[in-house]
């Protein structure tokens, strides 16, 4: 039997990276996710991103990066609670430069299992916003990781262009667990409903007329 | 008068960095340190790098990355003792992406405090053995940096090319306090004089013609 080709999957708790996971299956991966702690608010996300892994028979190497949040947390609402969450897309819900970081850290632990590839659930609908979400940006990281580690590092974001509610619709085709799913940038029992990535999840799952599991407290 | 240019630097408590600190500090620019606890053997690199910056009349931020052990922890002689630690180059001497691990919270801080640029302490002499301290690789970083935030982020290496004895020269011109250095990749009281490390510093320092203030063990 010939042995599964190992890939890193960035994997957040939200649904996107969730079903980047799922899709990486299907494909006959076998899956190294990891995680990140980086001092977000919201560190529901991790527990989310365990309860995914365990679904998909792995188990997601959890990376408490908690220190971060003294790099960036004067700038962002992610992390910083002094700073307003809103509703629509606004500089503070950036996290500067955050999916390098976590993309650096993806790519030295792929060359430490023995990985050649590094899925991320960067998409469409988030690249008017992130740059670091567009196709140029993971691109030229891909470069920068085949230059810095002498290895043939593959960066690939699978839904890259697509809209939110696809990589939604695509999801529930592949039974992932939307209840174990978490999207909002606060950390209560319900999502909120009002943040910008609690807004943003409704509609996707509206748009593409899948029910979504969460309770919303608005 | 004109506010000062601020800049990143990437301060590991080695020599190297520390000459790249006071140039910077020469050239005019406004200090914005940063030193990583990677889960190193070596946590007294991160002694050094305070001490280092401290003489510059500058801070340095610390950001314990300490949980990264689990991320490259089984492959590098660098943060797992059971490894051993070799005077020449060897493979396990290498933390896979470390440099573009540093780059991006040092390009994420740099976003946060309004910096434009980042100074690390790659040179000639690590080029052949580090792919991550080579021109290549950093021009390939500088411009994921650019795409990932938006911003016309620069990254230099000042020595690139240049051999490390003539680092050690240019800083004693520049008055770096080399007694306050570390490069052992050991942590004991004094320098082990036999890691790859400590080999390599000896070379530098008796090529230039400089004293070393260090202790060594052998």
């Amino acid at each position: 039997m010939t042995q599964k080709q190992k890939c890193v999957i960035v994997l957040s708790g939200g649904p996107d990276s969730a079903v980047v996971a799922y899709w990486a299956k299907k494909e006959g991966y076998d899956l190294y996710p990891i995680t990140f702690n980086y001092g977000q608010i919201a560190v529901k996300e991790t527990k989310a991103a365990e309860k995914i892994a365990e679904s998909l028979g792995a188990k997601t190497k959890i990376v408490d990066l908690s220190a971060l949040k003294g790099v960036f947390g004067d700038v962002t609402s992610l992390c910083n609670s002094e700073i307003p969450l809103t509703a629509e897309f606004s500089q503070p819900i950036i996290v500067p430069f955050r999916n390098a970081i976590f993309l650096s850290v993806a790519v030295s632990y792929a060359v430490s299992v023995g990985a050649d590839r590094i899925f991320y659930g960067a998409h469409g609908s988030d690249e008017p916003f992130y740059p670091d979400c567009r196709r140029e940006f993971y691109e030229a990281f891909e470069k920068t990781a085949q230059l810095g580690t002498g290895e043939h590092i593959i960066i690939q974001a699978p839904f890259s262009g697509k809209l939110k509610s696809e990589v939604i619709k695509k999801g529930a085709e592949l039974g992932v667990p939307y209840e174990f799913t978490w999207s909002c940038y606060r950390d209560a029992e319900k999502h909120c409903g009002k943040c910008e990535s609690c807004v943003n999840r409704k509609k996707a799952f509206q748009d593409s007329g899948i029910a979504d599991p969460s309770k919303y407290d608005a």
